[in-house]
C-alpha cells in the first residue's frame, strides 16, 4: 500500500543531531531527514554524489574553497569526490537524498558515524 | 564549480504546466520542478521509481484503487509498474527525482509526452 510521507510529521519522530533516519526509498537510493547542529566532520563520498534539501533553519556547506550558505527552499548537490562540511549555527531540518550505500561522515570517521540509519 | 539552487528563483523561470524543468543530476537521477494544473494521463513507469513532492499547492495522485491527496512538505513515492496520475484543481509546484531515463508520460502518450526536456 502506497502512504505519503508529511515531513513535518516525519520530523517529530526524532530529535538527536547529526543521526539521518530514512524516509523513503526509490532506485536505490534513500530520502533521509536530519536535524543538524553544530559543526560536521570534513569528509568525502567516493563514489556517491549527495543532495542536501533545507527544509527549515538556514546551514553552510563548507568546500575546501568555498562556503555556501543554504536556506529554507534551498537544494545543494555535493558531487563525488567532494570534500564538504555541513555547519549550522542553530537547528536545521534538512532533506539528503543519495544512493543506500551512503556513510553519513564518508571517508571520515568520528563518534557521529551511522552504519545503521533507523526508518522512521 | 557547485552552485546552490534556489527553488523559488527556479519556479521563476517557466509557467507552462506539465513540461518538468531539470534542476539537477545525480547518481543517474534527475532532480525535476514541474506546475501542473488540471488532470493528467493515467500511466506507469515500467523500470523507474519516481518522487513527488509538493513544493508549494494542492495535488491528489489517482491509483487504480486509491486516491491521495498531497499538500506542501509532502512526498509520495510511486513504485515502478503503478499506475498513477497526478491532478491538480489549482496550479500546484512539484519537485521531482527519477532516474534520467523517465518519460513523463510512461507508458501512455498524449499530447503532453516530453522526450526532451530542458535544464533550467
Amino acid at each position: 500500500m502506497i502512504k505519503k510521507i508529511n515531513l513535518s510529521e516525519k520530523f517529530e519522530l526524532f530529535t538527536a543531531h547529526w543521526q539521518p533516519k530514512i524516509i523513503g526509498e526509490l532506485n536505490e537510493q534513500y530520502v533521509k531527514l536530519g536535524k543538524i547542529q553544530g559543526e560536521f566532520v570534513m569528509h568525502q563520498h567516493e563514489e556517491e554524489d549527495e543532495l542536501f534539501m533545507v527544509i527549515e533553519g538556514q546551514m553552510k556547506m563548507e568546500l575546501e574553497d568555498d562556503c555556501i550558505d543554504l536556506k529554507e527552499g534551498e537544494i545543494m548537490i555535493v558531487p563525488k569526490g567532494t570534500m564538504h562540511r555541513p555547519i549550522a549555527a542553530q537547528e536545521c531540518k534538512i532533506l539528503l537524498f543519495e544512493p543506500k550505500s551512503t556513510l553519513n561522515t564518508g571517508d571520515a570517521q568520528d563518534e557521529r558515524t551511522r552504519h545503521q540509519l533507523d526508518w522512521i
